[in-house]
């Protein structure tokens, strides 16, 4: 671990300028400051070890997730973290990060720049230009939904998907279905390998009828639904679990748009039990995730990181959450 | 969940009765006191929600495991746990289980009538007594190196096997091995499963020349790699990846035997870095587990799923740790 020392001795100035440079103090020139925080992060200089209350900062950096409202998923998610680390005396800022941020702004130096002693970050698409940072940053990071092989500094954070998607199986096989369709979610996301693995094995292992027109990949949002829903109806398809609420949503519609009725006629479950799940009509059975206990794990697992635990993996329990959206198969 | 009137209505006792049978008071029958305690477990009573200072105790078991001394395996696990406890002003317990105590002992009931609202289990085999009772108990459970499908109250706590074999393979293969074989562990194991499992991916993946006769199964102990080490030599082996650092103690011995050098004729890898790895001759390349911080990290599980967090799964990173037991290839 270098010290500011270090950087000093590697860039010939004196300790002072660098910790000027560190500190964003305006009597250096920008270019020297750009120096000094490009070298820091390249020596792999951290401020984690740093106890003093003013360097107490974390950074919760969000993309690609709605998180602003009650009702949106990522809110319970940012509140959690934000409890926990507050009751820990940490100071939390909240970030949307844009692919032309993350474009702009190297990851470790953004951290350093302004102080961070590590982050958490929601919502990262495998495409998007930081997750090729996340393999070697020297940062603690908490990445929710993506895994980093061999970087002892990130760990992974998530619900677990093939529990879940077990659970909803299980629970329309319980109640007689075998013909069973899956709406997915994107592709560039961990999580929906994850469920169309664990969707293939409990096919398997329940005997499903189920093939190639049965499974789709849609977008995390409901009106992506309309473009499979049909084609599943059409194979005859009595039940379907959707990657999440909203595509549930979606699917609830696009029923009724074919002329069928939700239960009586085809069963739906989603996933992540956002508020919307329990207003749909009918109200929608649905997988919960345990979202301001994510946000909660997110703060112990960053905290662990920084204190040197490497923790690589946390998985917390879906839960089935019946309501009216699934019944019996029609005899 | 079930409350004190609950069992008493169920039993057609008073309160104070059920009261007097979960606190172990003596003015009551023993056989009565029996009763209370099986009903109470039945209707899943527990008493983890209690804040109250005197029922602050949590349980350490373990079993098929050494700990006592610090050359063990077990004694960073049960330090970290304690001092982590300890900070947040809980008493620990260590309990020694063997399967005799399994089988006579039932766990919830047992962790009820002596007022522990949670424990940590070291060492359970696949095939122990207690493993069954694990899918239904509803008492705040974290299990090292074992994972209970399905039960919510049951956290899975360990070091990322896929990686740690992951690692040893590669640093092998950067050394320019081809003939790799493996020293898995005992049968009865999660992590034995999943190290062969690992094993097998990494032989894929770095195009190793390995066959059966160069993958076998030991116990965790020295002296399991006489049995198997020849038989590994008979196929050109020239570096043999070890599930603990005691087997690979034991092959270190016998490569010896055969009178061939370690790492010049054999290179030996091990897992765990217990105290031993350091001294043996020559000091042993290992995989190294954070003991102390799985322990303390068993504490926030268990601290987690009694705040009704449900923490499935938690992994630490492996860390390779280089010393003179491997070396290039020989020409």
């Amino acid at each position: 671990m270098a010290t500011i020392k270090d950087i000093a001795n590697r860039l010939g100035i004196s300790i002072s300028t660098v910790s000027k440079g560190l500190n964003g103090a305006s009597d250096i020139s920008e270019e020297l400051r750009q120096t000094v925080l490009d070298t820091a992060v390249e020596m792999g200089y951290s401020t984690k070890r740093s106890k003093k209350e003013e360097f107490r900062k974390l950074c919760l950096f969000v993309t690609n997730m709605e998180y602003e409202t009650l009702d949106t998923f990522g809110y319970d998610i940012v509140l959690g973290f934000k409890q926990n680390a507050f009751q820990h005396k940490w100071d939390v800022t909240v970030v949307e990060i844009t692919p032309e941020f993350q474009e702009e702004q190297k990851y470790d130096t953004y951290l350093l720049q302004h102080g961070y002693c590590g982050a958490f970050i929601l919502g990262l698409a495998l495409h998007n230009p930081w997750m090729e940072q996340m393999k070697t940053t020297t940062m603690p990071t908490v990445l929710f939904d993506n895994y980093i092989d061999g970087n002892p500094n990130v760990g992974y954070l998530g619900t677990d998907s093939f529990e879940g998607i077990h659970m909803a199986v299980e629970h329309l096989t319980n109640l007689g279905h075998k013909k069973i369709a899956f709406l997915n979610g994107s592709i560039g996301s961990l999580v929906s390998a994850e469920r169309q693995e664990a969707f293939e094995n409990a096919i398997q292992e329940y005997n499903i009828d189920c093939n190639e027109n049965m499974m789709a990949r849609g977008y995390f949002v409901a009106d992506s639904a309309k473009h499979h829903v049909p084609t599943f109806l059409k194979e005859g398809t009595t039940a379907i679990v959707c990657a999440n609420d909203l595509l549930a949503q979606g699917a609830i519609t696009s029923c009724k748009e074919q002329g069928l009725r939700v239960p009586e006629d085809v069963s739906i479950i989603g996933f992540d039990n956002i508020p919307i799940a329990a207003t749909t009509e009918p109200p929608l059975t649905t997988i919960s995730q345990q979202r301001n206990e994510l946000g909660r794990c997110a703060y112990t697992i960053l905290n662990s990181l920084i204190n040197h635990v490497c923790i690589s993996k946390t998985l917390l329990r879906p839960q089935l959450v019946e309501r009216e959206s699934t019944t019996m198969v029609r005899k």
